[in-house]
């Protein structure tokens, strides 16, 4: 019997946990454990046939008390004792043949895992088919530098930018899954057994890539938890860094960005308020995913590289929960990515109010008429200085020694343009059209290899189930 | 004129860390962007020799001073300033022709760290190979599920599991190398530019894999400094789990891990200590790495994403010293994974006094007498708590009904031994030497492939190197 | 109308937060709010008298719905609504006269927080009643320095070590409950109202010290959520380093604490596990409250000094969540603490086994015979070099040159022995009941001082809803 | 002998940190220990008198080598050695008696701490002094809230509410300051020792409060360190938002906080650029000493309750790199606050143009004319959207059916003026000067309460200095 602050403390939240998460996946690793067992020859015919009425039975039948019951230390001990009350706890006591629960539990942790994972990559997917649609949006906006307006570009030369940060971290989240995937069944305690199971076989009924390659790895190894959060928390910190820059942006003096009623708070006491508060909130909850991640992350430093219970549900749970709220942020970053709106306008007020082409004007000049940059720089700086004053640019171009500037005033005022800074910008990754193409070319890539893996993904876990389910009704 | 305070805490400190780490690096930057300038015709061929030479000149002589200059923000400008007043200002202000000061550090930050990162590699890889060399240690060993003996095993069973462990960190890392190896030049401020450059050019003549696709992201993006922080707080992590395990192993009273005394520092004042602290040690540096890695994550954190100062030589030279850390971590590491010695009579003292073979005995009876593995387990347990007294076992064996334990005694001491308990561990990653085939084949596959792209940075580094040497010598 | 997404995912999840968690506390604001309107004539006293009864007829009778309806952005919008509708939105309009939804709940917050945090240094309480209780446990027990053996002491000297640390903790924690405990109702939006409002006498009637002192602060500061965190995590570290040191003395080899059976789980492989695992429990649940602690301060990294919604209800829920688990690990601490005896043969063993005495048989000859410890240290360690051999240990001291070592055998193993180690430490701090004396006082202290502040709080706390019905009683 | 990567990887870099840094208080702890030693009669007059010119001269003439020396493991014992090499070793050996290393490094790390944090605590004052300065600076201000203008206020009231913050975090730094403060010596290894020593008076020797209460606790504890990194991590942060803020205040289109230009950087490639970087690099710098100091606090997660090597100079080393880089933020921001200017004009532009100060519009009608304040709430709104057309205004006051607004046109835009606004917030903790009278005294308070506590402990150190040098002086 275990003390009441253990049981209320340690035993009946895990069983809890277990009912709500894991009570399902442990069904399917009983099957594909029976069924592996039973094609090696380690139960016989008889005996697998009677276990498998067992679990059909309490499959359909069976649902856990409320609380964990009084010496019972988790819901696996309840369902054995169960099974046993129905086909004699002699027979079902075969089941447990060459397995623990520290491999089961891992596997089905996994199991669960991974399904997870893959909403969420069904989230970051959603994201980056909004941000490729509106890569292609060729309104004027602005960019900054260190807070400041520094130069003019297009809405779709920025967010392809974020689109390409994202499936880096997608990227990063895929490597993660693959820790995941693979099967820890037939480690046992861990270090495998002396029946002559079949790992390959249990890890493909179950949907797996593979099993583990080492028995005590598959059992003490906290990659599988490990991995998704330090890929979640650099996508939770570049969703942070976003939603940062476009607050910024969407603010009442800059309002380049601009926001539907509908993503829009307002204030109890003044009248005026127009908070695009969704901008808050993605960094909220991008925030405290970033928390719960990292939270897991630092759950096994200077844990022993051993079977430690930092491997079970309540930190599966916390890796869920951080999961959830990177969703929330990314739907809602989805949505705002959907609507934000460009104010052209003010951006070519703040262009030309505050230089950000008239890098261009010193480009050309070194392009025309051959003075250095670092000359065609200080000229330009000294129109600036003068508050954009053209007989100031005359006279510090004349300065120079080469003549007076052979541009007519309108020349300069194209020069200057918001459309000409863009249009000129044809390199590879600039914001021209032809500069774009390759940007959105390497996206579209990335999309497809993350289609592709998510995709490919679901199919072998629905093939999994159906192979199973086709092994399971053999057993009669 | 800036202010003291800003001199001294900004400006010099940056400048400090720019003379000792990233002068070298900027002088391959200036000369493969010239070459290109001059190959696409942006600057004419006199002014390339011109500038040229001053740059030879500057780099076999110009030595910064100790303390940042007045008038001068950083070494970019000094540079600047050094080689007009040896070619003229009006000639070397070309060289700074469609680039900036954002792709220019960018490029090189990646260029110093690029190079860092296979240092920590080769550290990773020369530990992977004492682990390897150890993984064919076929020394009985004991191995602990939360901090109680489970079961026997070999060294090299658990050694090989925080190989492949390692494997994995060491693929993440790689992963985080690509988003380090990639060019920013050419992205200028954060738009590219007007002049007809050539990005793939200077990639190729810096090492680089690619140009960064996305101008802006080029400029904004943190994940060459984040990646490598993520990858690098999961290996430090690890390596605190295997230090805390061996700490315990290693203990006086555990004693199945021996030190040699090379690594064992004694008391000031208890005489009869012996203390192997180089575990310590290992925890701290990984530990003080792993803090390191978190801080430079943790910089990104709601900043902006645009161009930053979090993007600069403080964060970077931070994630140097998380490196270093845990370069020493993992040297220390190899070390001890190289000295480490098995007392193996303590290991079966303790194996067979804590009952950690018994599993085995239930697995047995199953086996032979065809009773159900939760039976078997019932009648060990007995056996277990009776202080392995076989009578207690015959007699729980008895209460079965299935008659007598058919085992004489001498066959349960050898189903108990740690030798028989290993050797019946055939299934793949499972200790016997048939287990652990494909343990080990996984494991060179894996160390083969980081050797292998390891190797291949290198090369291409090398193979860039001498592509720029022989482009620059043709400018004359 | 709010976007779905927006909906749920931010407006419904919170609205469940504030039904859940802060619907009471928000009629105490309403009441201690218009008690000061009516007192300070801001509002008339028909209309006051209007809206009390409509605030007692909802507090009776309202229930909100499950989900947030359509056109309301929160509770206290459908509050307002509600009571509008009883008393006519015209009345019920004067009631949000000079406040604001900030200041209201940051109050509301705060109120929540303050009883959490009650609950909290509860738990630490009952933890040091126990670690006091045993603190007067003179078992010999041995201490350990880098993982070995060091020195002999007694159980109620070690765990009086640890009640001193709890003691700082709640020290800092107490400092960190100043910080909710201030009122921030007046602050209105961020700079207070032109209505001649009475803070102080709001901030009585709800049970907190005192007004805070600037109203922009108010709003704006995280210390409220911070200081908490971060004093929780630092229990929560101390925490997970008694466990770790609990552990190791709790494991088989080692062994000089004991653990009864309700603490201890079992394995479903091996039959002799016995696995002390609430240690681990404690480890993991401080290290769950530590993540989320350090979640909660993480989310104010690079938040702009203004009104976030970091001060929201998903921060003030994660904070929750964090002292929760610090709960749930401070209980199972007590538990343990309560529960957990000492072999002490098993003590005397290692003791003497690894030389844990040895300082004193040296210490003891600067005393008897004038050498220096440097030079009795050097005898003591041929001592135990040799095993613990007398001959030996009188060979080393004749080398000396002061003659033959005047002890008899008896007195060496005199000198030896674990009590006389223990005995003889009266220095205040030591071991020995002298030594204790000052630890002992110097706890209790800190333990009066703690009861003291969490009952004075609870009474200022049960004071404040006497005197705020008491008010609003006079409302008629 | 240790192996080389021991001696290059630990013990090397760690005598390195001791020259540096520990050296001088080494032999302060030795001096207080030996005239301790001496009025107790521990050691007799002359074996003190050879000892103390031992200690005298090496203090004047023993300069440690470049690097450790073979066959020492740290600075202490090569310290010995040379004692033992002139004054015998036999002599010599006196020294050591009734003190370890452990006890001797935790009293020096501490007492280098102390000195430290007063010189961090310096940084807090001339911080807080500047902002008391500028409290009372009445410019009309405009504050934000969810990043958009809310209210006005002036910049006194803004900056007084981040120097209350700055004098909470100050507040907690005491109490860390606490922790550190006393004194370890007398501990020995963890149990102190059988000789009479007197921990009173050396701890008073070494200016430290009193020692500490358990000999084990003083080993063993984390909060000298754990302790000031909290308090630390919290300050930084509050650094990094009101760095935020101020970015925000501070850019182009906002403008209202302005810069000199010797805190302004420019771009090497866009003409006009002006970047407050300095903001971006208080936030950096605090940034990095906010990842520091949570590194330190890392390093005890799950490290045993008993004396292990976090304890040691590597962890002091980066703790006080932690308080160096939050020296550098907060000299740059004492920096910032002193010199940063208010565009007053500007306030008033985006005040009056987005509505910042309507909600007075609204009050005032609820005060004057006695509709509710959700009516004049409504009211007012529908003259914000209008875009602040009177007529609007009073169209919508026409439908509250009392009449028509008795406001003549000049009444209206005087309620709305940013004085006025100001003005009639007089409440305690509001921006008129009735209502900033308690703030500023509040703020007096704290600081007179901070100078006060760190005169006293440098006073304290001070005296120490002289006592200890007194009683030396007198072993002759």
């Amino acid at each position: 019997m275990f003390t009441k602050t253990y049981v209320d403390r340690v035993l009946d939240p895990s069983f809890g946990n277990w009912k709500r998460l894991f009570a399902e996946d442990s069904i399917r690793v009983h099957k594909a454990h029976l069924v592996m067992l039973l094609e090696r020859g380690i139960v016989k015919g008889e005996t697998a046939i009677a276990i498998k009425r067992g679990i059909d039975s309490l499959e359909r039948e069976f649902s856990p008390p409320d609380r964990i019951p009084d010496g019972v230390e988790d819901l696996y001990f309840l369902f054995e004792r169960e099974l046993g009350s129905l086909v004699g706890p002699g027979t079902a006591g075969f089941l447990h043949t060459a397995r623990s629960r520290n491999d089961m539990d891992a596997t089905i942790f996994r199991m669960v895992l991974k399904r997870r994972l893959l909403a969420l990559l069904d989230a970051v997917l959603a994201l980056e088919r909004t941000l490729e649609a509106r890569s292609s949006d060729r309104s004027p906006f602005l960019l900054y530098t260190h807070g400041q307006p520094a130069n003019v570009s297009t809405l779709g030369h920025y967010l392809s930018a974020f689109l390409l940060e994202l499936q880096e971290d997608a990227g990063l989240m895929l490597e993660a899954f693959a820790r995941v995937d693979e099967s820890p069944m037939g480690s046992c305690a861990i270090t495998t057994t002396g029946f002559a199971i079949d790992r390959e076989r249990v890890s493909s009924l179950l949907g797996f890539a593979k099993p583990i390659a080492n028995s005590y790895q598959a059992i003490a190894t906290s990659h599988w938890l490990s991995f998704p959060a330090a890929a979640g928390a650099l996508l939770a910190d570049d969703v942070t860094r976003l939603a940062a820059d476009i607050l910024h942006k969407a603010s009442c003096e800059v309002g380049v960005a601009t926001f539907p009623d509908e993503l829009v708070q307002t204030s109890s006491i003044m009248p005026q308020k127009r908070n695009p508060v969704v901008l808050e909130h993605i960094r909220i909850q991008s925030g405290l995913a970033r928390g719960r991640f990292e939270s897991v992350q630092g759950l096994f430093r200077n844990a022993p590289y051993q079977d430690v219970n930092e491997l079970a549900d309540a930190s599966v749970v916390e890796l869920l929960e951080a999961m959830e709220s990177q969703v929330s942020a990314l739907s809602l970053l989805e949505e705002t990515v959907r609507l934000v709106g460009v104010d052209t306008a003010r951006v070519g007020e703040i262009a030309l109010g505050f230089g950000a082409t008239t890098t261009e004007l010193a480009d050309a000049m070194v392009r025309d008429f051959g003075v250095s940059f670092r000359e065609a720089h200080g000229v330009v700086h000294a129109f600036v200085a003068s508050g954009y004053r053209k007989d100031t640019l005359r006279e510090a171009y004349g300065k120079l020694g080469k003549g007076a500037l052979p541009y007519p005033d309108e020349r300069i005022d194209e020069v200057l343009s918001v459309g000409h800074f863009i249009e000129v910008r044809t390199v590879p990754g600039g914001p021209a059209a032809e500069g774009m193409a390759s940007v959105l070319a390497t996206a579209a890539e990335g999309m497809q290899r993350l289609a592709t893996a998510v995709d490919s993904a679901r199919a072998r876990e629905a093939a999994s189930f159906a192979k199973l389910h086709e092994a399971w009704s053999r057993i009669c």
